[in-house]
Order: structure tokens, then sequence, then C-alpha cells
């Protein structure tokens, strides 16, 4: 199939996340990369059009002048800049009809979130967001095995998202996501709570509807929570219970789920993601592993987000992928599809902002 | 030395704890067997001093008995009877001027506790409580390297105790965890969740200060809590999060404790006790092995505390080895030692009844 | 920098390694695929060739047709043919001046990889050769860990490169490794144990002097060797042993490495390969991980050789990725680089040889 | 029932052996030690007999004085001493009427193992050899999986026995193993190898035809080898690899064990003991747990060799209690057993033998 066509704002050449985004659309060969707005440092800018092979005249000093010169000529905005500037440049983005790809959180407010889920909506255009997490073929494994009744009813899950990043030298390295002027008012919620969050509801299938939350500053000079410890209620009766941390010393990027069921639990581990552990209360635990010629019985879309062969491993750059290849066919076929879009969007700024309540609120239970 | 002579009160031939402490004693042969009331079964009772070469003289059907008759013949009593009589018995035992070795929970309620604690100060008795973890080498490692400042302060206690025994086939088999005039007014709270509060206090050297918490209950009928979330507030700042369950299908004795400190972090795992890891912001992790040539250096109890070279596994019974060791010898010496007592057993009752009225308060924060 | 221009001999869509390549190109957008003969069947040819976007004219029936045309138009040609074909075609294209990179192993005998090494050599050609374990950043740490005598002198390298492939469902799929027509005179040791062979001389720097050998046939109707254990001597007075099999039933892609030094020793294993253990007589293990921030001082290499931070986890296409990355710079700059060439690939044919005689002949020290 | 009662020749206290046994045997109580003859050293004698309780009239200087005066009152010998005395004492004994726990090397020579198992036969002794990793409940649930065709045929087994000793900082202090005059012919392959050889035989129920071997001396002034590599040929075609070494810088006590089978293999870890992982082609791994309630179904050894339930660990101890458990019921009833004895002693000793020799005839194959 021809490659569609993107542009990128923000992500310049050398920052963290817009080289993961390019990756990852390169991989399966998605989409070629036609214009860009990188960053407001001019030369920044242009070394990074430079460096991708843009022509100059597609890389634009500002992300207004882009929606305004490309629209009709892209297939799709991704959107990596910085959180304070997600909600203006989608809303722009979709209002002229553009599809839209954008980082987390998606906006600094649950009311932001709302009305570009609406705007997307009323412009039919698609709206995806890279909760990566979801995208790793053993999280789509699981989320099936619930679905088909593996682990029987769920009474709990127990999720960390463990990162020690703001105890390493050179912390100060990404300062923004500590600062609220440009961060919005969480840090740990809303920048990798935010993924847990929605990995919960992804794979139990089931709604948060309230929580309590106590949320710490230890490392953050701005005030901004940099630890928290969230209880939730979901729907069904279960319970789930969220550990996450920007000072999780010596933790690099610890992501690790466990959802009891009354049948089964199921164990995964980012840090060791081509595995599946489900544990049995009166059989041997069973280790799943990515692309074995089992998988596909139980999950069509485990196999289907699988490269290579069980024992050549996959990790972060595909799991991006998957997400893009689902929402490419989606802006293709202008149908839904496995990624999470505005809905998971909107839900994880609701539960953003209850989280933020309720720890001003000595921890008091709080609806979604 | 010469082995002391001990009692025990319950923990029949067959029934699970007994035999534990039994092999515990006799690894190090720190005491003979010399009398005991191990069940109110006329027949299982007889059969069980039988079986243990017991004068059959000194084999009691009532533990008053036993207490009236072996006081100053026993140099201490095991009680391991079920909770409803830990109370009345060790009061006995310790009014009678016996030393005491009591499983957990001490008591039904904190004010039973509290009277108990007063009883042995007063008599100067000693009140030995199996929070077996603690016996581990590498859990005194892990107190140790947090004293040395390895750790730098502490911010937070990451905390599972998980176990799926009632989801396993033949779960009734114990139902007297489950029934609130036998194990008293908390089940897993009371039954796991006091080892993993009297871990955090051990290990971090803090205190718990308020805690909120969720308890539920999924899988017994007596309406017992099975289930549990509850975050902490230490001393000096530090927080904790702690799960505990008795319906996490599939985990048999998940004590795992992640313990995070401004410089570097720790992780243990009760199912693989022979290591600890510590994790640095910018250095290697660690793995340390158990009676490794540098452990010494680290921590003297540690080392003490184990028996084979480093890569022959040590287990449960050489844990609570090690709490009896250190309380046989303050029962020769008369000075405290490296083993939990009364305070413990107080704090964690204090623990449990903080626990079930933050629950009953729609999860309030509740000070111990 | 602009992408290069590739084609390829082989590698259809569908097959197992074509698309592997083509992502690895992809990933960090080394080279434009422009050309290619992908398969003597027209019409799966033509499919693919679509399926890429090629331009219909630029694919070709017949690779010597491929080469005819192409060269002075591509820079390079990676070859993903069935064993038998790849000397001819990259003979073929060498002395046509195209640099090449050709899967392995690179012949079917040692005489036609040494006639490539000349011919490359006397061409001015660069010779790739995907032994893709060797791009792993932790590998390349853990050469430059005992480059700079972290390990003291290398006593032992003991290896396993253990599959299970013949074992499982359908594994007539690819019948073709078991004939020797078209896989050449070695199954297993050709197609994996070149690839443990290269890794042991790769990490250690040293050189494997002779080796007695033991092939199996368990699972093989033609008889091509489907296990084999090999003792090598190594130069400096180091030993290695190696396990090797197709037939290791449950096993995915077992790549195992522990070297031994007289300071410290090694392990890695390519399913969690973002981890390098190294273990001391007297001090903890250590576990360095792929991209921390302290990579970089012990291994320059390591840390180029990595995309995303630690805790995001890389994979197989970032392996082959790393490899492809020296490649081109080389054929760039036509400077040598990090990656195997003809030198690791007549070795590795040599292996081979010296195994097949070996085993012959009862198992007798045989010289490389 | 009542224990047995038991005397000890060497294993002082303080020495590495001699503790490990005693532990073992008061473990489940299986007999009292009541006699003894622990070292030349009179001193250091006196005061073991002493340390343990024992009436300085049983504490003898000399083992023949031991054996002259305690047989009729003991039920058995157990053999702590160096290796080159195993065989006189071992005699002795057993002429004496007295059943024998011998430590390995049974002898120094086959000659002298197949005397000892002649004698032993005539004079109806039971003689028992701490091969103690096969007491390991996991190693029995291996033993009993191969038994059950849950592997199919067998065609080869991986094992590794590797141990860094002689690396560490004061390993002189048990320089005797690396004396021919007290160690016997042969260093790693006689005080480790040979258990790695037991373990085969053990699990497979196979027994090893012929082997090639390359022993090593990297550490040891006196020249006995101190790192094998060593192939074998088992019966029904299996084959197997072994690595074993004192040099393994950094290794603890790494027995690791792979068996192959057409339907699935297995792997156990001698230093996460707990577990068995059995992999099969086209399903999801298993990882059995000690006695976790289906263990009994596939082996009731194993879920007899259990004694705490699954999750709370068990190790060295328990596994050299679980031999001799089997040694004291054979001691009891007169039949034979689940524990290793003279058969298992004379082939580690063929097997010993036959490394030697072929190692020195450069590698060459070497019936057993």
């Amino acid at each position: 199939m021809k490659p569609l066509k993107y542009a990128i704002a923000g992500g310049a050449v050398g920052s963290f996340i817009g080289p993961i985004h390019r990756m990852a659309v390169r991989l399966d060969r998605l989409a070629d990369l036609v214009a860009g707005s990188f960053s407001r440092d001019a030369e920044k800018n242009a070394a990074s059009g430079a460096e991708l092979g843009l022509d100059p005249a597609r890389v634009y000093g500002d992300w207004k002048e882009l929606i305004a010169t490309e629209h009709g000529r892209i297939d799709f905005l991704t959107i990596c800049t910085t959180n304070e500037s997600h909600y203006a440049i989608a809303k722009a983005a979709l209002e002229a009809g553009i599809d839209v790809f954008c980082e987390k959180p998606l906006s600094l407010s649950l009311k932001e979130a709302e009305e570009l889920g609406a705007i997307a909506r009323r412009k039919r255009r698609m709206l995806g967001i890279p909760f990566t997490y979801t995208g790793y073929p053993m999280v789509k494994l699981a989320r099936d095995l619930v679905k088909n009744g593996e682990l029987g009813t769920i009474d709990k899950v127990v999720m960390e998202y463990q990162q020690g990043s703001f105890r390493k030298k050179g912390a100060g390295g990404r300062p923004w996501k500590m600062d609220p002027k440009i961060a919005g008012p969480s840090c740990v919620v809303s920048d990798i709570g935010v993924h847990a969050f929605a990995m919960i509801e992804y794979v139990t299938g089931l709604e948060v509807r309230e929580l309590l939350a106590d949320l710490s500053t230890y490392g953050n000079d701005n005030g901004l929570d940099d630890d928290a410890s969230i209880l939730m209620r979901l729907s069904k009766g279960a319970k789930a219970a969220l550990v996450t941390s920007k000072v999780a010393t010596g933790e690099e990027n610890g992501v690790r789920l466990r959802v009891y069921g009354r049948k089964a639990s199921l164990f995964w581990d980012q840090e060791d993601p081509n595995y599946l552990h489900v544990k049995y209360p009166d059989a041997p635990e069973r280790i799943w592993k990515r692309k074995a010629s089992y998988i596909g019985e139980a999950s069509a879309a485990a196999l289907r987000a699988s490269r290579f062969p069980a024992g050549h491993h996959e990790g972060f750059v595909e799991a991006l992928a998957n997400i893009y290849d689902e929402f490419v066919a989606a802006v293709r076929t202008r149908r839904a599809g496995d990624f999470p879009g505005a809905r998971a969007g909107i839900r994880s700024m609701r539960f953003v902002e209850a989280a933020l309540k309720s720890s001003k609120a000595r921890s008091q239970w709080t609806a979604l």
C-alpha cells in the first residue's frame, strides 16, 4: 500500500519523543514525513527539517502556518510538542479537517479534552493518542484473555508505573515536566499515571468509577506531584491500586500490571515485554510468548501486532508502531480501530482531575 | 550449649504451623520439646505427643493444666493455637513466669495486646512473635543498608503481600481464618497484613503514623476482609502503599518489598529470598547474595543469620529459626535481641484496628 | 543525511528474513529500497515489488538482470536468498562494483567464502554479514568490558544457541534448511552455530584455534546436523564450549553467552537483551542496563547503538539496524566499521568445515 | 517414631559440611547424634563433642576406635571426612555391620568404590551418598515427568555445574580440595562433576555409555583439574553436554539442568530450586511450583519431599534431609529407597576415571 503523508508539530531532532514517533511510522512504512514545525527555535527547526530530508518550504516556524498551508496536502498531523500546546494545535488541526495523532496528555484540562473530542466527532476526524503500552502484543493478549473469560470475574488490579528519572544526574534536563505552566496542573499523574490508567481500562474492559489519591512532591521545587498512590473502584465491583512515581530511585520504566480474576491472574512487566504470565490457583503458571504458534488462537490482535518470531524480541518502537498501524488504518478506512482515541484521552483527563481533587481533599473518594 | 526445654500449645501433628515451629527449633537444636497441649481433640492430642516422642504424662488436654504443671520445668512456651486463644494462653503463661513465643496476631484486639505487653514487662518475661519475614538474612541486610544510609532518606515504600489461598480447591480446609469468632475482627489484615506492616517498620526504622484503608470481601461468606489496599504516612515524611490479599488468584506467598530512598532503592521478593536487589539512579543495579564474602561488612546480622554458603539456598525454616535463635538467646541472657517482641505485636494490632476503622469510615486517614 | 539507495535479492513479502531487513534499514532511514529481485516465482516477485512500492521496471525476475541493470544506480545490494545462491550473487555483485550485505552463511564452502573475501578486497567493496547478535548494544558493552580488562584474562566461554523450531507444528514450512542442496553440507552449525561462533570471537577478541565437535541428527530426514556440541580452544589459552540445536524443544531463540575471566564473568541472554550481568567473586553482581547514564563511559559503541532510554526496550530489529548503520557508514565513507564483514564470514565457514570434519572423525581436535 | 542413633566421622564444628549433615538429620528428627570422631586435632575433637552435647566417652580420637566401640550401639555412621579416608572408614564400618552414609566421592578410585559396593551387598548394609541435588522435590518431579513420558524420548541434556570458589578471596581456605594426596586424582570432576553426572542419570533414567572430556587447570598450582567440558553419549541414543568449573568467577553454585525431549523440555536451576520450568513447542511454558496442589498427581515423590506450602521456600538443608529421610527409612525397613546408594557411587567413580582417561588421550571417546 502507498504510504500516507504526514507532518509533525514539535519533536525536533535530538528531542526524546520526536525520533521515536518517526521510527515507529517508518517501521512499517505507514507514512512519509513531508512537513513539520519542529521547534520555536528557528535554527533548530530548519536543522531538523534538513536532517529529515524535508523540502525547506514545508518546514514551518509556526504550527499555525503549517496547518494553514498543509491541510489537504497531509493525511495526518502528529503532535509532539510540550503539553501546554497540545490542545490548541489539536483543535486547529481538527477544525481544519486534519486527522490528529497527539501525545498525551491530550490537554491541560478535562474541559479541553472534551472539547477536542467533540470537535473530532463533529468533523469526523480521527484522534489518536499514544498510550503506547496498550500497543504491546502481550497487553493485547492480556485484554483478550480477560475478554474471553480466562481470568473469570476481575476482583483486583495492582499496577505500578515507577520511574526514578527525577533522581538521576541531569534530571534537570527536562525541567518543563516540572513546570506547571508547561506541564499543566500535574506532573507524575498526567505524565505517566495516565498510561497506567489507560492500561487498566484497556485490559480489564472495566471503567474506573471513583478514586482516592495521595499525591506527594518529593523532588520537585515547583510543587507538582512526583509520586502518587491511587486507589480505584471500577465497574462490576472490581478495585485497583496504583503507585506511580518520578522519584522511584533506580527504576527505569517500571510498568508492572497484575490483574486478579477469580479463575486466574495475569502479570505483565513492560521491562520484559515479550512475555505474559498467567497464574492459576491449582495448575502450573503459564508463560505466553509473543508470536508463538498458539498466540493467534487466543488473540488475533496480539498476533497481528507481532512482527518477528518468538525469541526475537520486540520492544517500545514496535508497540508505538502498532498504535500507528491501527490509527493509519482508521485514517484510510474512516473506521474505528484498536487504538486509544478521544474517549481514552478524555477519560484520562477525568482521571487526572479526580486525582488532584481527591488528594487536596485529604484523599476523599472522588467520582470520575 | 545445652538445649533449652520448651512446650507447645496447639500445633498438632498435621497442622500447618506446628511442624514448622518444631523444625525451626530443631534446626539449630535450640531447645528440646518436652511437653505440649496440642489439640482439644483428645485422640489427636495424644497421637501428637506420641509421634513427637513425649512422655504421655506431659501431654495435656488443656493448656491451663500445661501451664499449671510445667511452669518452672520449661524454659518457654510456643503458642500455635488459633487466634482467639492467643491472648488467654499468653497471659496465663506470662503471669506464671514463662517466656512466651506466640504466633501472630498476638491477640484479637489492641487492648489485649497492650495488656500482654504490660504483663511481660511487669513479669520481666520475653514475648516473641514470629514475624518470620524479618528473620530472613536479606531482610536484615535491607534494614542495615537503610540504617547505614546506603539508600539516603526514605521517601516511599511499596509493599505487596498477595496470596491466592481462598481461590484454591479445598480453601475451605482452614475455614477458621474466615470465622470472626476464631480469627477475630479481620482476616487478611490481621493474618498477613501484619507481616507486611512489621516488615515496613523493621526495614525502614520508621513508624507508621496514620493510614487509610480500603478493605474488601470477595471470597469470604463470613464478611471478613480478604483483600486490602492501605496507604500509610510514616515518620520523617515517608509514605507507604500496601496491597494484601487472600484472593490474589495464583499467588502463593507473594511478599514483595520495594523501598525507595533518595540515593538508591531496594527490592526483596520472599519467593526469591536469597537475593537483595539495590538500584541506583546512575550506576548498575546490584544483586547482593546471601552469605557471600562481602555481606558481613555491610550487615553483621545478615551474616549471623546465614548458615550455608551463597548458592546453597535457605528459606522459610531458616528465617523462623533465626527469630527463634534471637528469642532463645534473649531467654538465656535476659537481654533483648533482634526479634519481634511485644512492641511489634502491639503496633501490629494498632495497625489492624486503624485499618478496620478507616475502611469503615470511607477510607479516612486514621491515626495509629 | 540523504538516504542511500539499495536493492534486495530474495526476501519476498511474506518471507521470514526479507521484512526484517527492510524494517531495519527503514528504522534509521539509512536507505530507500529502489529495486529488487524477490522471487523466482514471477507472480510473487511482482507482488512483492508492488507491495513495496517499487517501480515495476526495477523489479527483476532474475538477480543477474538486476545486477546488470542496477549497478551504478544502487549503493548496495542486500542478499536474502536461500544459502545456495549467496555465493554466486555476492560474487556477481562485487565484481560489478556493488557493495554487498549478504545473509549468513556467506557461502556453502570455505573456499567460496575466501574467494568472496578476495574479490571484495580487490574491488574495494564492502561486504557486510548480519551476525545480528553482535549488533546488540549490550553485546558491544560486553566486548568493551572484556577489552577494558574488567574481566581479566578470559579462561572460558560457555555458549548456548538453542532453538526448538524443528519440533514445532509446521516445522516443515522451511524445509530448505534441512535440504543439503539448498542449505549446504550443514544445518544447525551453518544456520545458527555460526552466530554463536561469531559472538564468541567478537566479544572475547580471541580466535578459535581448534575445535572438536559431536554433531547429531535427531529430527531431520535428510541427515543434516540439527544438534551439535562443540568444544573449542582459543588463543591465549582460553577455551569454549558451545551447544546449539534445532531440536531443543520449547526453546525459541536461546542465545545465552557466559564469559568467565579471572576477575569477573559476564552473562547475556538474547531473550532478555537489554541487560548485561557481570558477576564478581567478592562483590555483588551488577546488572548493566541499556542506555543508562553510566553506559557511555564504559562503551561508546554500546551507547551509540542505543536509541531509547533504559526501560524502553529495544530488540531484534534495532540490533540488525545497528549493523546496517555501521555498514552504511562504511559504504558512505569507504572506511571499515564495527560490523561483521568478510573476515567474520570466512572464519565462520572455517568453523563450519572444521566442525563437520571433526564430527566425522569421531570428534578429533581439528584446527580451524 | 523414635529417632535412630547415629555417629559422625569428621565434620567438626566449624567445618563446611558437618553442620549441614547435622541440621539435615535434625530437621525431621530422624536420628540423635550419640557419638563421633570429629577431628584428628584432639582439642577440636573434644570441643566439637562438647558443643554437640555428646557424652565425652563417646567422642573418639580415632574413627577405628569409634567403629570398634560403637558398632551395635549406633544405627548408622555418617562420614564427612576428607576424600582420602572415605574408603577405609566406610569399609571398616560396613564390615562391622554398620549402615553408612558417606560423603562423595565415595572413594579415590573406581576399584575402591566397587569394593565398597560389594561389601555392602555382602553384609546387607545400606550405603547412602549425598548427591544432594537429587533430593530436591523439583528434581524428583523432573524425574517423574520424564518417566511419565511428558517430555517424550530424550534427545539431549545440557548441564552446568559452575562454581567460582577458586577465584574468591581466601580460596586457599580449603586447599585440600586442590591436593591430590587428599582429594584424589581429580578436583572439579570428582568434587562437583559427580553431582552433575548423578543428576543426569537420576532425572533421565538413562545411562552414560561413553564420554569425551577436556579438563583444564586454570587456578590450581597442584595441577588438578579445576574446569571441565564433557560430552556424553547415553543409552537410547541420547546425548549430554556438561560444563563444570571451580574457576567460573562469580558463580556461587550454578547447577543448571536442561533436558530436551521430543515433546517438551525442562529446566531446573538449583539457585531457584522451588520451580521447575517445562517448555513445549506449541504451548505456553509452564512453571511448576513446589508443593502446589497439583504436584502430587504428577509426582508422589516430589510431594512427599516437600514440607512447607508453595511460596514458603525450601532449600539445601531440606534437599539433604530428603535424602536422609529415604536412607533412614531404608535403614529401618531394610528395603531400598529413593536415595543415591552404592550403584550411584560406583557409577560416579566410573565417570571420574573415564573423564581423566579421555582428557589425557586428547579427548577421545571413552567407555564408562
